[in-house]
């Protein structure tokens, strides 16, 4: 029986800063991480293997940083844990004591079982798993027509992947009026659909699947509810994820309504020792103080390298009370991104709000021969003038400007300190300071204000 | 004599954005601008028209958004201003009674009249004057070697646009061990001066100029005071600029010591109904808090901005106590930028700090093909851990970046709040989640606090 300081179980993003920053903090105690997997995956790299990677060992990601801080790594899967004498067993027959506990187990694709044919072979899901991915992508290297179903972020993104080659018919299938719709309001979401027909993608919106059809057990393309058939050789589902909680559940920790851990701002579960982070954890949105389900890497790596430096008691206090998401990508040259709250979730949150928005170029003069057209519309409590969130679309240089949004609603800054917030500018990098985007937002919310 | 509620002299950035918030905020008040040139130049766009932008055309910059606005424009020179009567005189000899007086006269490059020379045929200066850069910019066009004076940001982007020609010799001479050496930490600059070499520059630092040399009243070259001389038949002097401010001083407004007009946190001068705003006024330090040159059109417009809405009253406080230099540029392909505070200007202002640094690449994984190397350095107070300066380089996107950072000084984040800051990452536009490298250079600062 081996006995370490702290086990995690899970080798994606948060597992990883968890172990790297645990251990760096507390060299003196034993880590292990016990993943089921050899290989891991840069999760949101995991559509560009279809195209701009070339090959999934473009995309790896593994415990390199974690075993070079002095972590020790088991490959296996663990069957059971017994939570109150400290004891999990593995697959491969370890038993294995423990001082804390990490559940870093992430999320899985949701697999459509209420749709006929989900289970027909050609049928993929976009799993985080190095070895299943890599067979997908041989068999969509080979396949000629390709239905993707959920316009959602990763749909989006492996179905604009995958129209990237000439010889390939690729549809996207979307239940909504537009794809992208929990992350964008309609006029932006519009904006995005239109690039991604542009793209080459065949886009069916308001569109439902009665059945995905096969013949002999092999896919052979999918059936809309209004009767329309579009054949495919390779059926690509990306419908959500949800939390990986099997193990946790049969270990005893408390699961809220969204089937995630429930733990608290310090991602202290329900019992003692035991921290759940990452996508298979509870969060509390920021904006709306409701459970959510946000599954991000990135907020995913925030609670992770928190709770790093807390495995043996709070030394750094969690300032931002809540998960604020941040939304970016790119489809056809065009990024998009949002923050906190947009027009939808505001009203569904009933919270009072108004809106600024601007439209310029991302350079100055936009004569500069990389320059984009760029938006920026905030959403702004009419009380104080604080920014609850925020949309955005132009060239790259969005990735960045939305965490400017996101600092913005974290810290509470109101519209009117935004106004004389002193910025960068350079015509090659930005829009001009006579009218950068961002600030002529807040100067819009601000007009209907006053 | 014609009457207007708002004169405002000059017809730069802050001029125009004075102009079109004031009279938008003001529909009422009758607004007049008084600017010498029919054309004007987007002020940070004009080493651009060296190469890039082509013409200068592209780079103009007009009060066409004033005029649509309902504001009036005349085109003359204020030679004569009675602030206790109201009333200005012109060049043309208009006779104009204002209610409220803005000096938005901007800045002139600094003459080098203590080098011998300085006023041969063929010595240019980026004067923010249409007319003057199309001038020499026809001459540049024919020269084949030419000498830049001054490894400011300026004189860095006009050798570098320069450079671009094949055919020409462009020479750059800094006084100083680096070029940019005021805006970052040597390290930076040191990779600046690199980048710059490689751009085809003739780089010179830690040389001086001893004589402008010349044959006939026309120039010929420039002597250095090691003896060395470089010839040129156009040299070009990039050594700083100046408030211009003669007619303020004529008019008997406060100047300070740094020859900039004085006035409040809201812009007012020492006489009542006279503002000064832009690079004609005087700036606060935003983290030293002593009096500052800060020559930027995006404070500029900031300040112009809340002018706009007070200029009859206050109606928006402004929040940020103090200027913040922002600066961002791209010299050969990699974009550099800095906010606040840097090691150099931190020690001469006696203010203890901290730095944490973190590099790594701006796309994930590193093999998506246009990632470029990324560096964030943070200056940090000790005592609570707030964030007082950055400074990186990287691809375009760090244009964006720095204004996390200066949003992060401006509000007085600490790199333990950043620590749990949630961003947005996508592989086609920023770091990893795993390692975003703004945050992880947070998490080197607090490594050596904690």
């Amino acid at each position: 029986m081996q006995n370490f300081d702290v086990v995690i179980i899970g080798g994606g993003p948060s597992g990883i800063i968890i172990g790297v920053t645990g251990k760096k903090q507390n060299p003196n105690k034993s880590f292990l991480m016990i993943t089921e997997d050899e290989k891991g995956l840069v999760p949101c790299g995991i559509p560009y293997v279809f195209h701009d990677l070339k090959e999934v060992s473009q995309n790896a990601m593994g415990p390199k940083p974690f075993i070079g801080a002095g972590g020790e790594v088991l490959i296996d899967k663990v069957t059971e844990i017994d939570i109150s004498s400290k004891i999990l067993k593995t697959q491969k027959g370890n038993e294995i004591t423990y001082g804390k506990l990490v559940f870093a187990t992430g999320s899985t694709p949701t697999i459509p079982t209420f749709i006929k044919g989900y289970d027909l072979k050609g049928v993929g899901y976009i799993k985080k798993k190095y070895n299943y991915i890599e067979e997908l992508k041989g068999k969509t290297d080979k396949a000629k027509n390709i239905v993707v179903i959920g316009g959602g972020f990763i749909g989006v993104e492996v179905a604009e992947q995958l129209a990237k080659y000439q010889d390939k018919t690729v549809s996207l299938v979307e239940m909504e009026e537009y794809c992208l719709y929990r992350a964008f309001s309609n006029e932006i979401a519009q904006k995005a659909d239109e690039i991604i027909r542009n793209s080459g993608i065949k886009l069916y919106t308001n569109s439902k699947i009665d059945e995905i059809i096969g013949e002999n057990g092999k896919v052979t393309g999918v059936k809309l509810t209004n009767g329309n058939i579009i054949k495919a050789e390779i059926v690509i589902s990306a419908i959500g994820y949800k939390p990986n909680t099997e193990l946790a559940t049969k270990a005893g920790l408390e699961i809220n309504s969204n089937g995630a851990i429930r733990c608290d701002n310090y991602l202290r579960t329900n019992k003692e020792d035991v921290f759940a982070v990452g996508d298979c954890s509870q969060t509390i949105g920021f904006v709306t103080g409701r459970t959510d389900s946000i599954m991000l890497a990135s907020t995913a790596t925030a609670e992770a390298r928190i709770l790093g430096y807390n495995l043996f008691g709070i030394k750094l206090l969690r300032n931002f009370v809540g998960t604020l998401s941040v939304f970016s990508t790119e489809i056809g040259g065009m990024a998009f991104a949002s923050a906190g709250a947009i027009e939808q979730s505001a009203k569904y949150a009933n919270i009072d709000f108004v809106v600024g928005k601007f439209t310029d170029v991302d350079r100055h003069p936009g004569s500069i021969s990389d320059s984009n057209e760029m938006m920026v519309k905030l959403i702004v409590s009419p009380r104080n003038g604080a920014i609850i969130g925020g949309e955005m679309y132009g060239g790259k240089s969005i990735g960045e400007l939305i965490n400017v949004v996101g600092l913005a609603i974290q810290k509470e800054v109101t519209v009117y300190e935004l106004l004389s917030f002193q910025i960068g500018t350079h015509p090659l990098l930005t829009t001009a300071p006579t009218k950068y985007v961002l600030i002529k937002a807040a100067e819009m919310a601000i007009n209907k204000l006053i």
